[in-house]
């Protein structure tokens, strides 16, 4: 005769396909019932869109299924609590393997701006298509965990990740630039991930160590405005090539952006250079550039802080329609590829130390 | 004859005149040393300026002068260690009394946005200015610890907040808006704040508790971007009475301000309305309206959340130059004082449950 516990002793034997952990040990499994020989489960799934789901299911549904006695299976999908999410992330960080030692990464430059809204998302994303155009080899870690905006600039529709042995499979881009973000992992892209600290950090190390990234000339990292847990933990956990700091013509952005380089500084994180962005808006009737948050002062701060100002970016309506279209990627700038050109020449020789961290 | 261990026994007797825990507990005496009859030792504060620094000092010298057989004291003074700080403010919490049994807040509102940059900090320093023009007594806590905007935007020069036995005292601006914000806590407003989570939770619970507002109708809460630790901690453990939630004509602004507002409806927290920020620029030669970051999104937006559109904002070169110049006060805005007073009529009634909070 079957029964529950028979059901449970074989759903512990099937192992999660990226850390090799049983699905029961990492609270996957809830509601187990026999009835007349019928058994139904509920596999519960830290997004609903997770790339390993359809093996998962799979692999649960046959172990049960092999069972003597057993007549049918019935699988309900549920996503988890914020509990049992917990749970999962810090048993998944214990893993067996790792996508890590297959990625060979030549050099990591994060984004970063302390100060939300100067347009770092935009930074990162016309860095990546600049170098891209170079014939680099690039892809984009989205480390903003509660406010993802790469997605949305690179995709016309929402794209979910698949995966592979190796790892998840970032998303390629319509020029075949790889992108790993939070909002590829929801169910519909305003959805909330409302988490403190440790959860984004552990995030943000999954996304670094479980993707499998492969060859990259470039990997840009998107980071969140501050210089809390995301910033830390990209600065601590991630061996960054340096940091690109993003601000704007008000003092209040370059206050806060000055906070985020004192970070770098602290941490030992070379400042590759700043770009200015919102410097002004050309008037399409006049053509003449109004800088509507006062007078540049990037010139200054680069003195001050004693490194390469990368280049000024203006506001443009077409930036703003192409990034809400996801065909961010069709956007012409002369400005932006010389910003590129700079920051390549900036950017520290290939670190052999960057292959295969352990 | 006077040693080491006699001195460190005096000063356990001198507390703290925040919490009343001993100096020695805190942790905020290091390197006592005594050469003939010469007394020295540090004082190590959380951050070098706060306000009951001379107390500290003054209290600790005199416990020490008054011991048999030292002819001198010289107390130096250094800012605490991270690792310091976070003892220290473990241990503040456990505390004995606080200004919170003082105040009579009779509204807390709170501005969010869930993307930075869309000028949150703005409509919360403008809706504070105007709801005190209108004659209410108004403050403001500024809930963003790592990218802090609000003093700068209140005071022309650096201001520190004074203590007093009910409690810190906020700063009062010109027009006497009451102000609390982590930057008046530092010796440099470019200063970073490196903090993870918990310390980021515990300023704020203690801006709300330990700071003496006394009587005020509207408390108004600038936080920081993201539905992470800080905004977790201010829908949890200060009692709202709504939050106002700041947009712009981005698309992809709207994207993640959905998620601030698909948070205060899983934390239970009423939306007040919505004002949209940078929605045109006016052109100075032709006085045309340019939508530089596209066509208004605003009013679906409130369409689609079921809350009032409270207003829409232009971007205005002359704010940003208040805003830098600390004046902000003497921005005069029709737009402005028509968004507060629907704020006001959309406001829930004094709930007298907020009226000391145990």
């Amino acid at each position: 005769m079957i029964d529950e516990q028979r059901v449970h002793q074989a759903l512990r034997e099937v192992k999660h396909p990226e850390s090799g952990h049983s699905l029961i040990e990492l609270g996957m499994i809830r509601g187990i019932r026999v009835d007349d020989e019928q058994v139904r489960f509920t596999i519960v799934l830290p997004f609903m869109n997770v790339p390993v789901k359809d093996q998962i299911v799979g692999e649960a549904r046959a172990a049960v299924e092999g069972l003597p006695g057993v007549k049918g299976v019935d699988v309900e999908l549920a996503e988890m609590t914020q509990r049992e999410r917990t749970h999962f992330m810090a048993a998944q960080e214990k893993r067996v393997g790792s996508a890590e030692q297959f990625n060979r990464i030549q050099h990591v430059v994060a984004v970063v701006s302390g100060k939300g809204g100067v347009g770092k998302s935009l930074v990162a994303g016309l860095l990546a298509i600049a170098l891209k155009r170079e014939g680099h080899q690039v892809g984009v870690l989205d480390a903003d965990i509660t406010g993802p905006s790469i997605p949305k600039m690179f995709f016309p529709t929402q794209r979910h990740p698949n995966s592979s042995p190796l790892g998840i499979l970032p998303v390629e881009s319509e020029t075949g630039i790889k992108v790993m973000s939070i909002n590829l992992l929801l169910p519909r892209e305003d959805e909330a991930v409302i988490w403190r600290g440790p959860l984004i950090s552990t995030a943000i190390k999954q996304f670094w160590g479980d993707v499998f990234w492969g060859t990259l000339d470039y990997l840009i990292v998107d980071l969140p405005p501050g210089t809390a847990d995301a910033s830390l933990t990209v600065m601590q956990a991630i061996p960054l090539s340096g940091v690109v700091l993003v601000t704007s013509p008000q003092d209040l952005a370059a206050m806060v952006v000055k906070k985020a380089a004192r970070m770098a500084q602290v941490m030992g994180v070379p400042i590759l250079g700043i770009v200015e962005n919102m410097s002004y808006v050309v008037c399409p009737d006049t053509g003449r550039r109004l800088e509507v948050f006062g007078p540049s002062k990037a010139k200054i701060m680069a003195a001050q802080l004693g490194v390469p100002l990368l280049g000024r970016l203006p506001i443009d309506p077409q930036i703003a329609q192409l990034c809400d279209e996801g065909r961010i990627e069709e956007y012409r700038s002369d400005d932006f590829a010389a910003i590129a050109k700079r920051l390549v020449e900036s950017a520290p020789q290939p670190r052999t130390s960057l292959f295969s961290q352990p």
